[in-house]
């Protein structure tokens, strides 16, 4: 299986547009530590000719121009991306299906909750859906991906719900604490090829859980949350009011965080993705860089390649 | 008056996702004559510090990292936009509001119509509403472009209808040949400085019509819709099915078009802008590049900056 990260950054990429975090400021200068970096989504492929999305960033249209694998090949309208998986409805993982536009087959994966909102949003209706069809995701069951025609993709995916929340944009207050949130707003991946190779793509996690830990112990692979460096640092750094566990993402440090969480789980490789732009993680040279490689994590970054 | 074309193309951008036209081909290669763009806005100033984007597109976070007149300034969290005016509900025109992302004071300028799509799409919702207001824009009522705090920006736009067609993504098949299109769904805008500067911007446009001609008559500076080359470009050039009337757009070229209807109008500086895949004017050493440049027009190009 090849994986290729088209975007590692959370929700606004980095520098953000409106950000003058050190960390923003950084990347804007063009400081070789502080690599710019857009919003997460990952490429998936069998045989390393058709992909599969995981995620659609707002950032797609320049990813598949930094990314020559999403370029045509044959004949004058043509895209090797034949399918989109969506984890949740957030902006930074929906908004890319726009830059799909218009009359090119594929196939877009959600859970019937995800759907729902792309179906109630007549923005995407710009995705012509004589070409363009809408699969639903249930929650555990494996799905085998397939192109718009019906063939296979030799990849099968498995959603399953991890703790988290409702997009932004959809929150309702009225619902209290979890503003309405349901097990489907926000899903993990498994994925498999036909051939064997599986990982576990995991890009918002509020809260570890047993389940969740017995699922991913001994995986090959995992990309999991790195939003947030600690629990409190938007609001420590003055430039947000939320929370990591506000917003359905656990902090990559402490004693309840990712890194202890899934230290002792015998995972071959940990890659932090959707990784914010207060997060020192994102810069080469910081102590917190060197925590988390210390501990055995990669932080993974735009066109970062993985053959499994 | 300070404007910066932030995208010079068409919707889907040069070279598009999924275009593998020669053009496309060449821009994709690194071929200097044929370089990247970006889709098609404008940032306009009356100060040179604080700007209104004319149209939001999809590809704003990169227009914004490529053009530091709009990186923050002051504070951690900051932005020179102050407004954004929309001529139409294009998804070229209005995706890009995605990424202005989540908290910052703006104003959205709009056509009670176009306002009224962008509330039908709860997505948009990502703009906090405590921050960001939506103003509503009358046909030929000149309008005092203010910040969301109502400071004025010295700039006034008069918008004003040109003949077009509805967004793609809200036609409506079952209103005949103009697919429910109303006068409000493409405006073009006069923009006035406080200091008296002016142009005009007319992104989309379908027809010549007298009164258009009567209003442009004499102006310093008119950015055009620079579309298609010939009507029937994409049907022979095998990318596509419609002709550019059926898409709302005039040609270039021909006793009909664009270089025919304004060329004794006496127009001081004529700037083709919104350009797509497929027109050889894109590309700097065609003979139609030559044959505009000949005829007087300027063919924009991402980062052009003109001061009025």
């Amino acid at each position: 299986m090849h994986i290729r990260v088209l975007g590692s950054a959370a929700g606004g990429g980095y520098p953000q547009w409106n950000c003058n975090h050190p960390n923003s400021a950084r990347a804007r200068a063009g400081d070789p530590a502080a690599p710019r970096r857009t919003q997460s989504s990952l490429a998936i492929s069998a045989d390393g000719r058709d992909w599969v999305l995981c995620n659609a960033s707002p950032d797609l249209r320049q990813q598949i121009n930094d990314n020559d694998i999403l370029h045509p090949r044959e004949g004058l309208r043509d895209s090797p991306i034949k399918a989109v998986v969506l984890t949740n409805a957030d902006v930074d993982h929906v908004a890319g299906l726009l830059n799909l536009r218009e009359s090119q087959p594929f196939a877009v994966y959600g859970t019937p909750r995800v759907l729902a909102v792309l179906a109630a949003n007549s923005i995407f209706n710009v995705l012509n859906p004589e070409f363009v069809e809408r699969r639903p995701l249930a929650l555990d069951q494996p799905c085998a991906l397939a192109r718009r025609d019906g063939s296979t993709l030799a990849l099968t995916v498995t959603p399953f719900a991890v703790p988290g929340k409702v997009a932004l944009w959809l929150e309702d207050a009225s619902q209290g604490d979890n503003f309405g949130t349901v097990d489907e707003d926000t899903i993990a991946l498994e994925v498999c090829a036909d051939d064997g190779a599986k990982f576990f793509y995991i890009p918002a996690c509020a809260r570890m859980t047993e389940a969740l830990a017995a699922r991913i112990r001994g995986a090959a692979l995992v990309f999991f949350d790195g939003t947030l460096w600690t629990d409190d640092e938007m609001i420590r750094d003055g430039v947000g009011v939320k929370t990591g566990q506000r917003m359905g993402h656990l902090s990559v440090s402490g004693d309840d965080g990712t890194m202890a969480a899934l230290g002792g789980l015998g995972i071959a490789r940990k890659v932090f993705i959707h990784i914010n732009t207060t997060n020192p993680i994102l810069i080469g040279d910081t102590p917190e860089r060197r925590a988390v490689e210390a501990a055995g994590w990669e932080v993974s970054y735009d066109g970062m390649a993985i053959e499994l």
